[in-house]
């Protein structure tokens, strides 16, 4: 078992409200935020994709050294489960968040390697009011992935709803 | 460690080409493949979100209990890689699978709970060579996660770049 290290909070300055007391009002358009770290190892890159990805560029590091990134790379599953650890640890409400519908435009640009770093950079691009549900709002974001070496290696857009403090 | 069952393979007479010996060449737009199943567990949901997407909704029976649907269900990302396996171990060649520049229209339409039982459609929308490499080309395929009650669970719409057995 690959074990996840913690990684390091968003300062108390920079959400109206603490994680576990969060909701969609605290959420504003226009905001963005960039904080990390979290380290990727070749162990956790092979594990994963033992489990899930099992194609041999990111489960047999000498059949990756002849291919086409010349090494063993990341699944982009993985990629994206390691920021959605950052998205769920520091920026999504831990008593206000119901669900995503969705990801659009889930891009992986560059590989993620054994011993990459990686941060994330989240930009809110849109609240609202859910127009069917009153208890609810809709919460739209743009994250990168982001490695030590400042490379995006992964951009998304996600919608995620959360619960109101205020009901409409 | 949540061991992952085998999935059916797919027939001999699915492809032209076995997983091991397939090239872009074997890929034909309009093609059609439906196969499974891959059980989905509590301890493997609750395992891949305390690592990678540790909501409550998605670690903790209690708290899901009293949440929007009634009890815990897996991550996205989870129903993603699960999916994933099935079109790794069936669908994309083990030998000739470049990479892939990202996924597109990815949507959970419902929630994968504990004892589902997965299996992917997958459609074959497009095959053209790539316009700057000669050695390569790209397969787009539409594919779905659906469960044992014919429920869809995943959708996305994905693109894959696959070496040519004949280099053009």
């Amino acid at each position: 078992m690959v074990d996840i290290p913690g990684t390091r909070s968003l300062l108390s300055e920079d959400f109206a409200a603490p994680i576990t007391d969060r909701f969609f009002e605290d959420y504003r358009a226009g905001s963005s935020y960039a904080y990390g770290y979290l380290p990727v190892s070749l162990e956790e890159i092979v594990e994963f994709a033992r489990r899930y990805d099992p194609q041999p560029l990111h489960t047999d590091p000498d059949y990756a050294e002849r291919g086409p990134f010349g090494g063993i790379i990341a699944s982009g599953w993985l990629t994206s489960s390691l920021c959605m650890r950052l998205f769920a640890d520091h920026f999504l409400s831990r008593n206000a968040s119901l669900s995503s519908p969705g990801i659009d435009e889930l891009r992986w640009p560059a590989p993620v390697r054994p011993g990459d770093v990686l941060h994330v950079r989240i930009d809110v691009l849109e609240t609202r009011s859910s127009r069917t549900k009153p208890d609810r709002g809709l919460v739209r974001t743009h994250l990168e992935g982001v490695n030590q070496d400042g490379r995006t290696v992964l951009d998304f857009h996600a919608v995620n709803f959360l619960s109101r403090r205020h009901p409409g």
